[in-house]
């Protein structure tokens, strides 16, 4: 199973905390990260994975391996700019969105588009023409991000067999 | 000039008639319009910028000529999928959104984070952590969506301008 | 029609006028000139078109739209880097190569692999696993250059319109 | 270490055997494997690495990660088409391209774009304006592909560590 963790470079010392929790607990549940592979909530999720073991890929939006944070296994080195914001997020069968800015609201939003979950905390709400648009689901801490993440994308993962094989 | 128009390829009537109003009145004021290259709004925006003699780019997300809307002059075959979303902002000096779903918040969310402003009809509105952002321009009208786009364009343009000979 | 002219941004004298005269001979005949809107080859070919009051393309693959040579009418600022070199050729209904290094090999394959023709006026040619593949037609000079690309588009628009029709 | 292994969906039997013996070499030398994801050399490549133990990535240009061969231990999914070619080669420090038709020539020239070396295993040869271009290591077994992209892949490496440090 992999699940991306999306978050801004720069971030606040609790969004760093969440991230860390979140890329603890996913790792220990046997989940895989995905994540843009850069500073700030993407290297505190990246940091808290390996420190439970867990494996690690960056998708990079530039030229230069070496602009992984520390914690990627793997870097994916694009060349495609933001335009890698679409990669990380398909990549995964869930997505937990910690804070985060406009390259984070891109991501959630191509999530979405692709009806991959995404668990919000701290993030982004959204309303359309005035209405309310609840299709992030806002949790209050790491562990119920990661339970919602997990629990969506085995349920995805078997709606996605089932669809397949039908 | 060039102004980016965004929207679904789905959409009401109503958005049909404001894409198409705004369409018109860019041409009528110069403009260059990029879009999508699909149907609904974008095909709207491009109909109402031809009927008044426009130019009308279509950045098309897959791999044929074909798929673009019949008021599209120039076809831009990209093959990238929704990842061309961010080169259809990125080519514009501003953006106008026409209602719009999740591929046309990515765009939104694109463009905000390269500082290109974002004009609002009937579409998306943000906040973050709770509270409100306040980037999207949130207009009632085609008229007072050009107005803006070209305000902001030509600020844009001069910004530029003076930064690049600086 | 749109038919694209690619080459690298440093060429030969010999090159540069080369991609003047088929950018001036393109536009004469009435086809749009589409190109990767940098400098050297891509820069001549818009000069030539303009001078014959063509309609010019540059897809950049950078973020600033000021990168594009001054006779660029359309920059589509992409952000994808070299990964645009794909949205180049695929926009053509032809190509034909000047020159070129490696970024053009990638152009020439990525239009071969679309089945989009090639003319190629002194610049690659291959062979695979030790067997000539003649898939780009060599011609001597601009006019027979473009007079290739012309009737290939045309006989592949033709194409298009009998398998989509079909 | 991440050695790319590139070549066609669909291949010759020879080219199974070669891809799925350079897979089983660079697993058991630890080098992580990435490739485009799909059949034919890249089924064969991971399948080779995996009997070993090794670790694969498979770079998909689809929507859909179920369109990855078995072998694969991380899909990542771009959705951008064959523009993902670009990522493929920029993720590893050296590239293997046995057999293959355009989508692999235009590997090829990407990676030599990014100074990435390209080892060859019955693959294309380039000549340019008439000269030959031999930047494509031509080798003539599997023993030997794998030996050449490590070494040239640590000396890059050790290149870059230069590079950044001074």
């Amino acid at each position: 199973m992999i699940i991306a963790v999306i978050g801004d470079s720069s971030c606040s010392p609790e969004e760093v905390k969440l991230a860390e929790s979140v890329g603890g607990i996913l790792a220990q549940q046997g989940a895989t990260i995905v994540c843009g592979g850069l500073g700030g909530v993407m290297e505190a999720a990246c940091r808290g994975a390996k420190s439970k073991g867990g494996l690690t890929i960056g998708i990079l939006p530039g030229q230069d391996p070496s602009t992984a944070n520390p914690w990627v296994d793997i870097p994916v080195v694009t060349g495609i700019g933001e335009a890698r914001n679409v990669a990380v997020v398909k990549s995964a069968q869930a997505v937990i969105a910690i804070g985060g800015r406009y390259g984070t609201l891109s991501e959630i939003a191509h999530a979405l588009k692709s009806n991959i979950p995404v668990i919000g905390l701290n993030t982004w709400s959204l309303s359309r023409n005035g209405r309310e648009d609840n299709s992030i689901i806002q949790v209050n801490n790491a562990t119920e991000a990661v339970d919602k993440a997990i629990s969506f994308a085995k349920r995805r993962k078997n709606h996605q067999a089932v669809t397949l094989s039908s």
